[in-house]
């Protein structure tokens, strides 16, 4: 599937004016610094202008492209299909039209014709493919950042979503694919193929329900056995199911045999769309990390909220050892707690949080850190920030700056280095947990 | 209580240093824009500068005033309350070093000096308060905005982060208090006086342990029967629990008996920090809702997250009624789905989902309604704002526009008139099962 997610050339078929969705796919396309070829194509030829840049239209593909992208109206995209099959390797069709509206015959045409001449189908109905890594943006949806999280949505709507929050938490993507109506390709496909993708390091899966259970769990256990699988499940309630049924036409099926599924694959289930970026956060960080966690503070609340998680969460508060205690006692305030969770107090600083780190970091009773800063006095939170990242500490981190607008700077230091941040104790906790079942 | 949180006039007893927490908290209060009179003290007299603003330091305090605020080192402590003990109300004493180090003997002087003169005491070693309403922010935390919940918070350093964050949240307060040792008023005083604050629509509680449980559990039932009041218990596990009596040195004692008090009394009990902070601006819009809930979103992916969460929460999805569903078929396009969740498709535009919040909020099978909206095509965010803004329901509405960057419009428009945003559609639903609990 290198074709789709590596590109050295591809062909848009649609409308080129402004605002229709073939001339924003064109633009994401070019806006995005693609490399290769790009050649829209419409009957009625012409040109088009793009960010400065003009394209001629072609009237039609004469030469051969990796990926051709189509959002022609859906009567028409079989002919299409049989016209350039064999100048192309994959077609990603956007129209919809298709099974979803009860176009079955039309989809199976489809398929059809793309089996005759070789070629590979996502979609249809569905909202394109990002590979990141290549700088190929062949959807409308809001580009992202490179990075290591490959995301797999069977609906549109919510992958889009999911990349404009992703952004916001600070997510780095390697690759994005709504499949839409899956007529060829589908979750259990894309699962082995990020499973070997060199440049995504954990896998994202939005499913409401899938063809074929047994492939799925095939391809599930492929993929999760190689990277770390975060699956969002959604039609779980019997309501849910119904209303899946009717968005994607696909029967959820009995969500006890998912459940039984992912844990018997170790695939990550989480529950709700935040979480699924707080796993995929701190899986694009760490492949693992083990279940005896150091929590480090400068402020006790927070310290027990996220001892209240973890311990709920079953992990363990580890039991620190007597010489890591007795350090600690040396150079920290005597108000200060050294049992887990350490409290370093308000006024900690830099060299406070780094030694204190780097002691419990040597501990072999801890496997892991979470460390918390609220808006510490006297010192910038861009200092605790510093010490984090400069401490000597080979154990997985995970960081809980919190309070907005306070703790920006350190927020932000931390995210250039590539930690990133959990807003709250809990959500922490939960990155620790995830990691664990790894 | 009134000479806390709507004081008239106030002193302030410390350094004026700039930097120096009196100094700072003097700042807060003058840039905050309080009216009343401000008296700073220091036996050094002298002047301070305050964004633009001089005042002269008092070498002592020579005429009434409500309220004192008291950040002198722990020991003179005492023998200045007995010295303005007949000019105050009321002590705010921000100074540690009493009973949380040892120093039992300290607190139980400054106590009795207090309650000789009659001046009640919040702290001492706590963070200050706010009486949002009459622009007086005494303590160094960030300001806020105002509005209707009032946070209490045993850990100063818990509250501190939470008003930032409820600033980033859109959230109004009418006051904070963190109350530190508790050595004279504690929560049970303020859930009561919060329960009779008029301009109190909602109560947030952050506490580890309480001193006095009967005292609490009626003064809890007292403030419960008369606003919601959200409790986040921390010390809950065994480690936490651990950790909160060398916090805050309070017997967190058994989270089985608080649990059932909060059953009981009707408190909500939140789990974590993020849920604090959505029940209180679910709160802070509604005194309640019905358990029967119509989903509507532009999407069916988040849809049926939605569906999913509101059922595992143990609300309903609201069985439209017969002429609803006919008469949302009779405008709605073909393609959109008129079973509760109703998806009105990407193509939504304001009259499609003005005039459906209308019909099905005359639905009496719909007691409130959650609003869906990715970010839509062809229209902007904003336009979707304007139609839930516009539509005439006057039950409860929680609104999930989702996506970041890309709803900012439509979410600052919501937010101007009042109607405040959740982030995903399973924390939308989280508000409502509390909405529902009340």
């Amino acid at each position: 599937m290198d074709f789709f997610f590596y590109p050295r050339s591809v062909a848009i078929f649609g409308s080129f004016k402004e605002g229709a969705i073939a001339y924003e796919i064109l633009r994401n396309i070019v806006d995005g610094g693609f490399e290769g070829r790009i050649i829209p194509v419409n009957p009625k030829g012409g040109t088009v202008q793009v960010s400065g840049k003009t394209f001629e239209i072609r009237p039609k593909l004469e030469e051969p492209v990796d990926t051709a992208i189509i959002v022609i109206p859906a009567k028409f995209v079989p002919s299409l299909i049989d016209e350039i099959g064999d100048l192309i390797e994959g077609a990603v069709v956007i129209s919809a039209g298709f099974s979803e509206v009860g176009n079955v015959e039309l989809e199976r045409e489809l398929v059809e014709k793309a089996k005759r001449h070789g070629v590979r189908l996502i979609g249809p109905n569905c909202a394109g493919i990002f590979g990141v890594h290549r700088k190929f943006f062949g959807s409308f949806e809001v580009r992202v950042k490179p990075g290591g999280l490959a995301l797999i949505s069977q609906s549109g709507a919510f992958g889009g979503a999911a990349l404009a929050m992703g952004n916001e938490e600070g997510i780095g993507f390697s690759a994005f694919v709504s499949y839409g109506n899956a007529a060829d390709l589908n979750e259990s496909d894309f699962l082995r193929y990020f499973a070997d993708d060199e440049n995504t390091k954990a896998i994202a899966l939005y499913i409401e329900g899938v063809k074929d259970g047994r492939r799925f769990m095939e391809a599930l256990h492929y993929a999760a056995s190689r990277k770390p699988v975060i699956v969002l499940k959604a039609g779980k309630s019997a309501s849910g199911a119904k209303a899946a049924a009717s968005h994607t036409g696909s029967l959820a099926g009995s969500y006890e045999i998912y459940r039984a599924a992912f844990k018997q694959t170790m695939a990550i289930e989480v529950e709700e769309m935040e979480e699924l970026f707080d796993a995929a956060k701190a899986f694009e960080m760490y492949p693992k990390a083990g279940r005896r966690v150091a929590v480090i503070t400068n402020s006790g609340g927070p310290g027990v909220l996220a001892t209240d998680k973890l311990e709920k969460l079953g992990l363990e508060i580890a039991k620190l050892g007597d010489e890591t205690v007795e350090e600690l006692r040396s150079f920290l305030p005597p108000q200060c707690s050294v049992k887990n969770p350490i409290d370093l107090i308000a006024d900690a600083d830099y060299k406070r949080y780094k030694r204190t780190i780097e002691v419990v970091c040597r501990d072999e009773n801890v496997d892991s850190l979470l460390v918390i800063c609220v808006p510490p006095i006297f010192i910038s939170s861009e200092e605790v920030a510093r010490a984090v990242i400069e401490a000597d500490c080979p154990k997985p981190i995970i960081v809980n700056f919190m309070a907005g607008e306070l703790v920006r700077d350190g927020v932000n230091l931390l995210e250039k280095r590539g930690l990133k941040n959990f807003p709250t104790p809990e959500r922490a906790a939960k990155a620790l947990a995830w990691l664990s079942l790894r």
